[in-house]
């Protein structure tokens, strides 16, 4: 079988540097390009050095890109840029797999209010498939420009979507208390993701303000036809990679622990990367695979179900969705190249 | 000034040796003795190296305590094991101050329920204050049997009562979703505290069925006068000392965050160990130190108010608030030996 | 092709669920069975939950071993447990890798002074081969019982046996300060491994005692033909994966850095899980993978060379490398299965 | 008594806080000024929250302390700023502890050398009185500027200067293997110390080439009457505070390890902040106390003798021994404010 050809843009950041590990391993593609406009002549192992040996790279800047004709780009870049890109590009040459913000709402203004800045390609928003597998499969293996999710949102929807798809809770006064690793926060450094100010500390931050709101909002408005409202808090734990959510909602009739179980179990039982658990999963048990773990219970003190899912933020969060989503789109099986095994310990 | 004279039962556990730093350098006060019964006989220094040359104890058995006449003594005991102290002891020797779990309820049966064993010394339950000094104050002074509050219910509580005291949330439909460090577990080794098993990771535990549960809601029916329900999540952090809680509440009338902000603040302005923050606080803020730091907001979108609050678990949530108790029922200043800065970074 | 049969005596240990990580996604072979007497009859997933849906094994009580018959036996028992097994199994029918420290030594007696027990199986010491394939790779081609290194003696050895064996460095006098992460200190809850007496925490142990002494000296003094003392100093680290090493050594004669950096890289250009860096490795450089990497400088001020070398002690130093010794013995590629890029950051 | 006045140059770095939480609670002092030039006008706890409550103090610019008359000031301030500060303002106004390394040289050449930098104001160098009290306790009694030690120079030079001083190891050859927390590199973020760069993480930096090397060499030379060579390594851990260095060095007659363990209890016996252990000490033992712990051992297999010694660097390394600088300047009991038991777990 001849190789797809794929292309990455933003090579110094994580998810770039995880996008390259995977797709270096992946039997079906080969790396056409890796950019970066800081460290272009560069070998990737000189910013990466863990890459060494094992993959062998040299950055090019995005000026090269015309000389290259990828079947798929990935953009790993900073939410505002790759719109920029998309603008100057297109989508014709090439698919699109952007992992920034930048084309995960339909809406505009939405956009617009919650990143706080214009929106300087709006016209392939309505063109831009939201890349959750698992609720949009059937749209993204036909698209040009796959929204990859953002790392919260994926936890949460994966947590709410059977619960809201079937009627069972009600779609308002949802809780989300996600905690996410630090390499949520991006690999430039910061005040707030110095050493010494994270070890041995939890805080959490973006109180009601957080931009993944309405991304968990409007995706689950689009995936269930109605609208939902969730309140959504996210919390910084000083650990490097994963995310765990905690989900709190209401039952509008009569349910049972059991009855959520069954419920889950049947819905994702033909997922690769959705593993639903019959005790709380732990972040640990997903580190450097592209599975979500899920456990729902029912309180019937307090008429509540939780949920409580895991994933690695940079994996089934970012760089390993996205793989996911590529193999969709080129109709190869879902799963290659993403059977790492989480390491644990 | 004649110093009173207290003891310790029980030296080897977290809460034990945070006693000891805590009433070794309090100025008016002398240990009059230290059981432990794996050690006697040997130096505290022995067990808690980091005590070496700063105090100077030796550890006496539990059968000696008749030749003391303390006023106080300190149960640093487990759950299970005070109550069989206060059974052989009675109150009217010395007044005490159990850090366990045996004594937080005035309800016998509740107990039972919730800790899944008989209550052996019952006739006590009424006699037991429960020692939260913001909440309780003026029933503390006068205590012979004082209660010390469990670490996750006091960062809980002093963030739900000026909203349920005040009327401002209903009783009902409360989310607590608590972080703990492993301190929190004790200090002897089990699987769920083994390095490679905490370290990186994250989880949920005991949904639903965490026997803080009730004493959270005991404690604020005790305050308020009227029943309130809550559903408690506790997480494991990975972290030595440290509680971090975040509440969700529905207001029963139109707030603002300002209004919160005001109501916390007149609250609380006059005690020694709660600051009321204007931005989430962090655990390491109040790291060694006796404070609980508050945040509260109102988010008008979801019509809900998020609080989030800390405090070390060691200290505010055992050892410090149990000296907080010891000096309101001596009459003494109550942040005497209690003005530890936050050790942070 | 037909795959070989191996199995695992021993899942419940980390080196027995990263053998299971590493084989199950090995091409050539399949895992015939896993043993663990304490939980034999559970899934594996039931003790590692993090290899759910990943690994589909049923564990067997080694006494059901005699029904299969496998090509190769990983031993991943404790110290002193494995040569009761090569006492009842011989090693005819099926080619031993153990990786405990019994059989590292030709000699008993130093074997049963610095591990302070009688040697049950002290005729097979002589066949077995030490399994550190850059230094005995044709012996284990050929050998029945594998001797897997200690994680130590690895990162050690490969750092030294340059300078050593050509002649660089005085046999004597050479300090290994090593620092380990707490896996190697196994999965078994223990004082010294509880969270919270290792997080924030850091600690030397068994100065001059450690057993791994020996196994450094005496396979120097294979390789080389000469004997070298070493004082080898342990310190555990407070994270779970992960050695470095620092060497001292005193050279014979004129060197330069340069010369040692290009000695390096002759000697191990052509070995596939040996990277020579220009500058000091981290450990986190080579997390889950099979790498080892390494830096040497030559101080002329103080007439010293100081070497640092990196390992996963779980992989190089343990699983990854008895995987790596499997396929020479089986004649296949040296890296197949073995191809895992470090998990960074 | 009259208190007497201090200053504190430089709020917005660890040693800076670390000072303000040590004055803040000494009875013999009151804070006279802190100052911060990007912070001024601020309260101290906009800029370090954990302050809050516990200590009330407005930042000023350096250009105010003019209208101040302190006994002492407390430079906390970078290499090579310090000494700006000294050119300005002499030493005949007030006292001065430099926490830099700005004065810690009588040799300027040295200085200039190792720092890459020249120095503008070393007619001060020979004043400065390099602030170790356990070796100059009587110098540093009539000095007016005190260059307070480096963080693993004090590490260092406790474990070794008795076995200098008393002639029992040879002064050449001795290797200082050093581990350090991360607030050993600073309060700014850099690349380096980036959370997710350090978790997880373990390396070694500026082999043989820090400038902490000619620190300890010079210190020893001064304190023993003759030239000492150390090869220093320092290495970087993953924890907030702490330093533990391990030495190795050979001896010049027959020793034994109770001969030298009785050496340096005679010789540090009646000091406050130095603790002889007869186990390795760990780094969580001294967290957040002023106190040094060490262990010495002689292996008579390899005849190296081995230290193992702990400080938290930012107490015993830094704020903390120049809090005992002053009280021994000041004439005050040296341990006043300095009676901080560790914080462990």
């Amino acid at each position: 079988m001849t190789k797809f050809k794929v292309g990455i843009v933003g090579a110094t950041g994580y998810t770039g540097s995880e996008l390259i590990r995977l797709l270096s391993q992946h039997p079906d593609i080969t790396i056409d390009f890796v950019t970066s406009e800081t460290h272009a002549g560069k070998h990737i192992s000189d910013i990466h050095p863990h890459l060494m040996d094992a993959v062998d790279i040299k950055l090019k800047s995005i000026q090269k890109i015309s000389d290259y004709k990828p079947d798929l780009v990935f953009l790993a870049l900073p939410h505002g840029v790759s719109m920029n890109f998309i603008k100057d590009h297109g989508i014709d040459r090439f698919i699109t797999i952007d992992l920034s913000g930048d084309f995960r709402f339909s809406n505009q203004s939405v956009y617009e209010k919650w990143y706080k800045k214009d929106h300087v390609a709006p016209k392939y928003l309505d063109e831009a498939v939201f890349g959750l597998p698992e609720l949009f499969r059937d749209k993204i293996r036909n698209a040009r420009l796959i929204a990859n999710p953002g790392c919260y949102p994926t936890s949460a929807i994966l947590a709410l979507a059977p619960l809201l798809k079937h009627g069972i809770v009600h779609p308002s006064s949802i809780v989300i208390d996600s905690k996410s690793g630090v390499t949520g926060a991006g690999a430039k450094p910061k005040q707030g993701t110095h050493f010494p100010d994270v070890f041995g500390n939890f805080t959490a931050y973006s109180l009601a303000t957080h931009r993944h709101t309405p991304e968990i909002e409007e995706t689950l408005r689009q995936y269930t036809g109605y609208s939902t409202e969730v309140l959504f808090t996210p919390h910084l734990l000083p650990i490097d990679r994963g995310i765990l959510t905690t989900t709190y909602s209401t039952p509008k009739k009569s349910v049972s622990s059991d009855v959520i179980e069954d419920l889950f179990h049947s819905i994702y039982e033909k997922e690769n990367f959705v593993r639903v658990f019959d005790h709380p999963p732990s972040v640990k048990n997903v580190r450097g695979s592209n599975y979500c773990d899920i456990h729902a219970v029912y309180d019937e003190r307090t008429n509540k179900i939780i949920t409580i899912s895991t994933i690695d933020n940079l994996m089934k969060g970012a760089a390993g969705q996205a793989v996911q989503n590529m193999n969709i789109v080129f109709g190869l099986i879902e799963s290659t190249g993403l059977r790492q095994i989480p390491l644990n310990p």
